[in-house]
């Protein structure tokens, strides 16, 4: 599957290296490629270990792809879209791993959209022929990529109004490990596990680590 | 150990008739003992098969008690707090498990308050003598006091300013069978847990049943 991952930041790293590991046809988005190969921290010995991911700008990236992977910062979404440019995410599965953090007030982060609303219903709103899947956002980068780095199964969530896109994201979180994909229902549902995010910062504090996940046990 | 359980309906049910059950010595706290008694849908049942609960207002239940537990709703909190009143409070481990639910969009509720404040520390706010522990509220009534319902091992939370309080509770909640106990810390990590109820909600929409609980995989 032609993939494009945009962001380069540790989340867009985990998903387009193992995404090409696993034999798709990687492509990673970033504002300024030159910028990115050369400024930013650790990149350049990253990419030297993933030959195969080719760095292009959102748009070039945006393209060529059939799913595209928003792993930009929440607060910056909506705006890397629309660099990526809405033409180019028009007919696309559009995953949204993101995570409405506030981090005016330090940390824990806040969320600047919740309750009434939420980040994957904005994003759909604002690119109303992409078909957005909210999933991935609700756990560590390392365990979206390797869910069996943990000592039993979790669940991962899927939201959207597309069933077809939806069965396209679930085809990739199996290809990744995932076992237990609970599909919440349409875009709206991203509240739910957008606010889930305040407890798993509170969890992450108490345990010390980001390596756990919740199971749904039923 | 002397409990109060403030709330007569289906949580409140749950916990006085499971801590009656361990030994405990109970009273059931409400606004009107003889409304209740005459009126509540079912309620003359109830007390008919648990005769070791003793009905009283909200302030007679809390007045003998080590430990209250506020079983109300969200919306009345405060209110059912006040008339048990701050000075039979005073001291005393008060246990919340109550949500800020917002029914006045319809169903699923939002949430009344959130993200940069808690209903649980407004309880602690409200009663600043209390020690107040939040837990339980992430998941339904029959699993707060039968954790053993579900087929696997599942998480609860606290909550609380205060370690011997949160002790005290953590030891109610393993006579009930709990085994995974998860300390967030002080009470603004109420917070975490309140938030995932939008969460628990669409879950509870995809799976058809209330009969689940996550576990913390780590």
């Amino acid at each position: 599957m032609r993939i494009a991952v945009l962001g380069t930041g540790m989340v867009g790293r985990a998903l387009a290296g193992r995404l090409a590991e696993l034999g798709h046809d990687l492509r990673m988005g970033t504002r300024d490629p030159e910028r990115t190969r050369t400024r930013d921290e650790g990149f350049a010995e990253w990419v030297a270990d993933h030959p195969a991911v080719r760095l292009a700008t959102f748009a070039h990236a945006a393209v060529a792809a059939d799913v595209v992977v928003n792993a930009s910062g929440g607060g910056v979404t909506v705006e890397v879209l629309t660099a990526a440019g809405a033409g180019n995410l028009a007919g696309k599965v559009l995953v949204d791993v993101s995570n409405p953090f506030d981090f005016s007030e330090g940390f824990p982060p806040g969320l600047f959209v919740k309750d009434s609303d939420s980040l994957g219903e904005q994003v759909q709103r604002a690119f109303p022929e992409a078909r957005v899947v909210k999933t991935l956002n609700t756990l560590n980068a390392d365990l979206m990529v390797h869910p069996d780095h943990l000592p039993a199964e979790s669940t991962v969530f899927l939201s959207g109004d597309d069933a077809a896109a939806k069965e396209t994201v679930a085809g990739l979180l199996r290809e990744m490990g995932h076992t237990d994909i609970l599909d919440l229902g349409d875009i709206s549902t991203a509240r739910g596990t957008e606010m889930y995010l305040p407890l798993w910062l509170r969890a992450m504090g108490a345990l010390g680590t980001a390596a756990f996940n919740i199971k749904v046990v039923r």
